[in-house]
């Protein structure tokens, strides 16, 4: 189809697609003209993944172009593309400060002690550092001992964070389907299934404040309610 | 202390104090001379509290205002602010478009379904339903039958995610500590856990992905390791 089909059928603006164009962040059509060019199903695909890592997963129009580049590199099996993709969201700067050192050894032990395969130099482990460092700082309390180690911290959300990684791994496509239907279900999977599970752990979060800090009895099957009660308690 | 002490104490550069404090983030030490003031304990709590809000959580400035104007403000209850504190950092623009209100429909039944109990106007609603929008954009496939169901894409989250907020909601203060120590427990726990568990998942996928896609057995007693190991699958 031509380009003004593409842009009315994905819903992307014409100026945004010349821009993806432009870009290289969507490859170009088949030359059907001088002036033209005809664009298919897999041109379709690739801008609404674009689209969405743009505007819904928050990534950069670089972090875009890098993640585009793993996806296209066909030397990449189906493990270190995944990775490529996660380095290239999780973004942290490793830091040198004893504090730094001290937190990151002990991250590297809690992912250690769980039985975790983990590249040593994934940015993931800087990321938790970074978190663990925080906490430690925020949490500091001279009067109550030693610092919160990893394991007391991140431990208990361990068992569900195991069973969540496995059901999305176990759902991504099989090894018989086509390379760019894998890559696309991986991009999609880690920048727009993370989000999502942000917004549930939200959600569920509210639910368990309402039963914890209000008096609200469970839902029976015939009085749910979407809208939020306003208890006497 | 004063004021030069309290960058010391907390490692925070003394010209980003005083931002703070100009920017009224930190509240005015007392006035100990025409030109000196002292600083406690508070002091070092709420300045550790917004470094880690803005170094890690990636909290605009602006929204840290507004999050210390929740946790300040004794009219609202636990649950409150809690709420206050979740949307201030959930942030999504609900849109008025026919695919938009389609999916904002299937993730309150969703909600209701669950027997969550969740405000109709939670800004986590809007953003559950940009990411249902994008990820049925993305995944559209006209020869495949309808749109993916919110129940679908994320029900096989539910147990595990559940399982994480009720742990949170439950390792919060009880109703006897002082309301400063709970409201900064309530923001760290939704902005540092939040990329915490973000970061575990990230760390737990790349371990279920080498289980899946390269030859790794399960790992004993003995050989545990940090690094990636390079196995000649």
């Amino acid at each position: 189809v031509r380009i003004s089909e593409l842009s009315r059928v994905s819903g992307v603006p014409l100026a945004t697609v010349k821009f993806y164009l432009r870009d290289g962040l969507l490859p170009p059509g088949e030359r059907t003209g001088p002036n033209q060019a005809s664009y298919g199903p897999a041109h379709l695909r690739r801008l609404r993944l674009v689209r969405a890592l743009v505007e819904v997963g928050g990534v950069s129009i670089a972090q875009v172009r890098k993640v585009l580049t793993a996806v296209e590199d066909e030397s990449l099996d189906r493990h270190d593309m995944l990775g490529t993709v996660q380095d290239t969201l999780a973004g942290a700067e490793p830091r040198t400060d004893p504090d730094w050192q001290v937190a990151r050894a002990d991250v590297d032990a809690f992912i250690a002690a769980r039985g975790w395969h983990v590249r040593a130099a994934a940015p993931a482990r800087d990321r938790l550092t970074e978190i663990l460092v925080a906490l430690r700082a925020t949490l500091a309390d001279p009067e109550h001992g030693p610092d919160p180690t990893a394991e007391e911290l991140f431990g208990h959300y361990l068992p569900a964070i195991e069973e969540i990684a496995a059901s999305e791994i176990a759902h991504l496509p099989g090894p018989d389907a086509p390379r760019a239907v894998l890559a696309e279900a991986t991009v999609m999977g880690i920048a727009l299934f993370g989000p999502a599970v942000k917004t549930l752990l939200t959600l569920a979060q509210e639910n368990a404040s309402a039963r914890r800090f209000r008096t609200i009895s469970e839902p029976s099957q015939k009085s749910r309610t979407v809208g939020f009660p306003t208890p006497e308690a």
